[in-house]
């Protein structure tokens, strides 16, 4: 059986799949057309595809290739007149562009959004043609998450009407600011704004950290690169630290708040303390956004590789080995991952208009959207950012042996991925926030919006018309949602009885339940589009394949809360059939799996992969790559071998 | 609050628990009194000793420095005349131990052990003094875990008396062998012995690959090194192929068989197979008695890191952060996972003393514990290295971002350990056998062995009489055992009852939910262990301090079996109380927790972490390493910087 006749066997055509999803769901900035377009030609340009060679160099070259990415990238973007949107998507491919992505998505839209009009006159065409090139640096040794706590100071001189840089603490020192280590000439630091012996706590400076001609660190600038992480190695996120560093009055960017001349602080647009929230939420937003195609990637290694190996005898034809995705184990691990997936982006698109319009609405002075897009949107990129994570692993280990294997393809899609459950807002620390904002709804009355349904009454769950019925599973997942942001606020509720405060109540005792409460959250909502994502869906024979999947999204995630179930009142009988449905849909989605995740038109450089390539010719190129693109192996014998190991062994 | 001070806190003392760790469960082979002297003597010797430059370093630095380390190992091994047991301690530091480890754990024993009395004379002295250093050369490209499956033949030529060693695929490459890709002169080769037209199977052929002297590769062998993986990286992991080689009649081993020079089979031994199956056991029983190394290691990193980092204002002292120690869900996180680890511990010694004695029948011929044992280890190999690996990433993940620098050390632990659940037997695969094995329990009457109580009545759960009492965890924990397993059963005599066989049966319909019944008899079995282990402790204070754990250990995992327990009858007040029991405990572990970590004396340079330091200066050590050890940082301008970014960005 080849991948090709594996082909025939879909139910429906994957290329009109591939024609629905991108425009709505993936990538809907731009037309299918201009993604081939613009695929075709980047598969053209070699530093803009990735290479097997890419796991057998040093870090040092993965920086190279890094750059030679970014300045490919750039030419082509010239070139092509590209929109921003063309770039991102290009930006895409490549998870470790340190410089461009540094200036492009971080060190530029925050510098237009803080600066005032006269300074974005003076300084945004010069960033724009990368005459100056920088980076964000907010994060600390010493303070992630908490950015209130940042030590590093700007200390006003009235005298000289300069702000005076400096890292008072061996905590304060940036950490971890991606460009900063190798390439920046600039930076944007968050420091506290300290004058007359006020401290006005965080605000935004541009401080020149080299000379950008010789890119050498300017006196007091103590700089360089953090060190090798767990991936991304391509990316040179640095540390930063200053030593009483003079900048100029205007350094401080001036849209929100600026000093006089003589010291005295003015606050200018007393909303701006919202964006600048909002631009945080919009960088989660980017995570739930744009987490698709590391999953889709692995998810289509994982699925071929899975239909050419074999393995133990077939009980139908004991001379032949079986597939192994015709082992119920195999379709049970990848299918409820690509059932995820397809929940993924259904729910990507909703999310991030529901925080596009809560955007729209914040610049016209309107805040009363925020707290709820903030706690949607924590929601997803936690729960998103974790089983994909979590999704990624499962693909890898469904490889065997072999997904171990770095030219696989699949520990680095981790290894890149795996920071997303931490920065931007860790984890834990974004689901306890939209836990204590979901929480507060149960005291409305009527609340609205889209967690409005968790102040419903409960439904009986007794009565199933149709053991596949989408609105049944809706409403089992609301009613286990509300049970347990109820449960949490009936225990805040008798914690603050006792005498006990807010603080102490979510740091001690409420944070393991209030957690677990947002996932049976979360899955409401992303069960919510699910159904809303399918019933659009025009084409009937793709939409009955999708659908088997949320029959395994909800199958799946439902049976975690069987003891939820119960207390509702859904009878053994019905659970036991909603088990069926599960290990049903499974070999129901088998001769459509790889249409399914091929519709995703994941590329084969971007896959880079051995056991992942389309023709399925997976264990002679596993050989040739291993053989004659490993540096270890050449010449016949390992150099040092007879200094270090022979005289001895 | 220094380290210093959070170890003043402790209820017991823990170089007494250290004292009663090491002799009874952590290396039982060796005195306390010589394995700090062994510590002490190895700390001396650099090669035999992590270093932070290690995370800086290329794959081909990561391979010399396993030779250095193996060199030394050598040397001193000869010096102080190590026992067995001395030397696997000792190489138990280094994960990436490819020569040494590969001839004298994997390539001298299994020669021994099927080697016929003339070969080992001839032999086994040139293996000891490593005149041939060798590897055990069995997975094959297309086929790991089904071993008979594989391909490489061994042609017998009656006209001249040898055999003529083959790969007659590309799927027949052996691939994965440690110590085969650069460094062995000698393999061990499984291959299918076919004489006279007759295939008899998989046997073993010791096969010369290089030249003793050169290192270079004969005529007639394709040999190397697969390329670079997740981890474990100065392995030099190897792929093998043959093109009809020769070699002579005594490359057989020749002990359990044997062929005749004119090429007729004889079986010399039919205790063989059990033999040979029973040293993949030993294997598995391996993973099981190791894995606490890497598990405390990461659970030492963490837990100080936790009680150095501060994060966010303290409720109770708004001017101080709070210690990230002090939060619920670190608690949560980390103590969780410290009482597995003790669990671990305590389940580790019955598990091999099981097999041991399994063993040590199976040489007199009496085979009757071998299918239990087989179970046994099984269950422990697949849900030890379970829980270890996802315990190990959990602990990185609970130091936020700084987790993810090379130089916490958490990464390296983890990808080193990874492929302990895909190994000697892949997790799925072990834990579908043991399922089958237990389902046959369910025929016999009155089964006895570790496993005998799946057999018995249910009891009765609603009356408790102490909800910390661990005899009622322990029916709990078997009940559900049962009940998972029952129901397994009762499926299949279904199936069978409704003409499905059973090779069928077990490929599509019980796999997911006879993994899943596996768990729980894990867990019954480890929690029979942990209260074992607790009643042998004389100490009272350190008994007290480990009960606690204990309860952790037992709520968290009970409650995952919520829906269980409900349908057993248990009262829902009795499992609110059990979560009670769950978050008490983990406060009462708090002031003990660094020395119920600490007793495990895991030194600072096996540890190698900047963020897991004995004295708590993390962010000192961050910075200073960060800034000098890092070779991109030298120079102040990165190479390349120029030439790949500068003249276009």
């Amino acid at each position: 059986m080849s991948l090709e006749e594996e082909r025939k066997k879909a139910s429906f055509s994957p290329t009109e799949l591939t024609q629905y999803l991108y425009p709505n769901y993936l990538v809907p900035q731009l037309t299918l057309e201009r993604i081939i377009e613009l695929n075709l030609k980047c598969s053209k340009i070699p530093e803009l595809n990735y290479s097997l060679q890419k796991f057998h160099d040093t870090r040092q070259q993965d920086i190279i290739r890094a750059y030679q990415f970014g300045t490919a990238l750039k030419k082509f973007s010239e070139s092509e007149k590209l929109t921003r949107w063309e770039r991102r998507f290009i930006m895409g491919f490549y998870p470790e562009l340190t410089a461009h992505v540094a200036q492009y998505e971080f060190f530029i839209p925050s510098f237009a959004l803080q600066a005032n009009e006269e300074q974005k006159k003076l300084l945004l065409p010069k960033m724009e043609s990368l005459e100056i090139t920088g980076c964000y640096a907010q994060t600390e040794l010493g303070h992630g998450s908490n950015v209130r706590g940042i030590e590093t100071q700007a200390i006003y001189d009235e005298n000289t009407q300069q702000f005076i840089m400096h890292s008072p603490t061996i905590t304060s020192y940036k950490w971890w600011i991606g460009g900063l280590g190798l390439t920046a000439t600039h930076a944007l630091v968050a420091a506290r704004l300290i004058a007359k012996g006020n401290d006005y706590g965080p605000h935004i400076f541009l401080v020149q950290i080299r000379d950008t001609k010789t890119r050498k660190p300017l006196d007091g600038v103590d700089v360089g690169d953090i060190g090798p992480k767990f991936g991304l190695n391509g990316n040179d996120n640095g540390f930063l630290k200053f030593d009483y560093y003079r900048v100029p009055f205007d350094a401080m960017l001036n849209r929100f708040a600026r000093l006089t001349p003589e010291g005295d602080y003015e606050l200018l647009d007393p909303n701006g303390i919202k964006i600048l929230y909002a631009t945080l939420v919009s960088l989660r937003a980017g995570i739930v956004t744009d987490s698709w195609y590391r999953y889709a990637c692995a998810l289509t290694i994982s699925i071929r590789y899975s239909l050419v190996r074999e393995q133990f005898p077939d009980h139908e034809n004991p001379n032949r080995e079986r597939m192994i995705l015709d082992y119920q184990i195999q379709r049970h691990k990848l299918f409820k991952n690509l059932a995820r997936l397809y929940g993924h982006v259904f729910a990507k698109k909703p999310v991030s208009d529901h925080y596009d319009e809560c955007e729209r609405r914040l610049f016209k002075g309107d805040d009363s959207l925020l707290a709820e897009s903030h706690a949607l949107v924590s929601l997803y990129k936690v729960y998103v950012s974790h089983f994909t994570v979590q999704g990624l692993e499962e693909c890898r280990r469904s490889c065997g042996g072999h997904g171990y294997m770095m030219l696989s393809g699949l520990p680095s899609l981790y290894m890149n991925h795996l920071p997303t459950v931490t920065y931007d807002g860790d984890n834990n620390i974004l689901a306890l926030q939209a836990a204590r904002y979901l929480i507060t709804l149960m005291k409305k009355q009527n609340p609205q919006g889209v967690f409005g349904f968790l102040n419903t009454p409960m439904p009986d769950l007794s009565v199933c018309p149709d053991i596949k019925d989408s609105t049944y599973h809706q409403i089992c997942f609301e009613a286990i949602a509300k049970l347990k942001i109820q449960s949490v606020f009936k225990k805040e509720q008798d914690l603050i009885a006792k005498g006990f405060k807010k603080p102490r109540i979510w740091n001690e005792f409420l944070q393991v339940e209030g957690i677990e409460a947002t996932e049976a959250v979360y899955h409401a909502s992303l069960h919510f589009y699910y159904i809303e994502g399918i019933s659009k869906i025009s084409n009937l024979l793709i939409r009955n394949a999708i659908e088997i999947l949320r029959l395994i999204y909800a199958s799946t995630e439902l049976a975690k809360y069987h003891a939820e179930l119960i207390r509702l009142g859904m009878p053994n009988s019905i659970f036991e059939q909603l088990k069926e449905v599960q290990l049903d849909s499974l070999d129901r989605t088998r001769p459509n799996a790889l249409a399914l995740i091929e519709a995703f038109e994941i590329s084969e450089t971007t896959l880079n992969s051995v056991i992942g390539r389309k023709d399925g010719k997976i264990y002679q190129n596993m050989v040739w790559t291993s053989k004659y693109m490993n540096p270890v192996n050449k010449g016949k014998v390992f150099p040092g071998i007879h200094r270090y190991l022979r005289p001895k062994l």
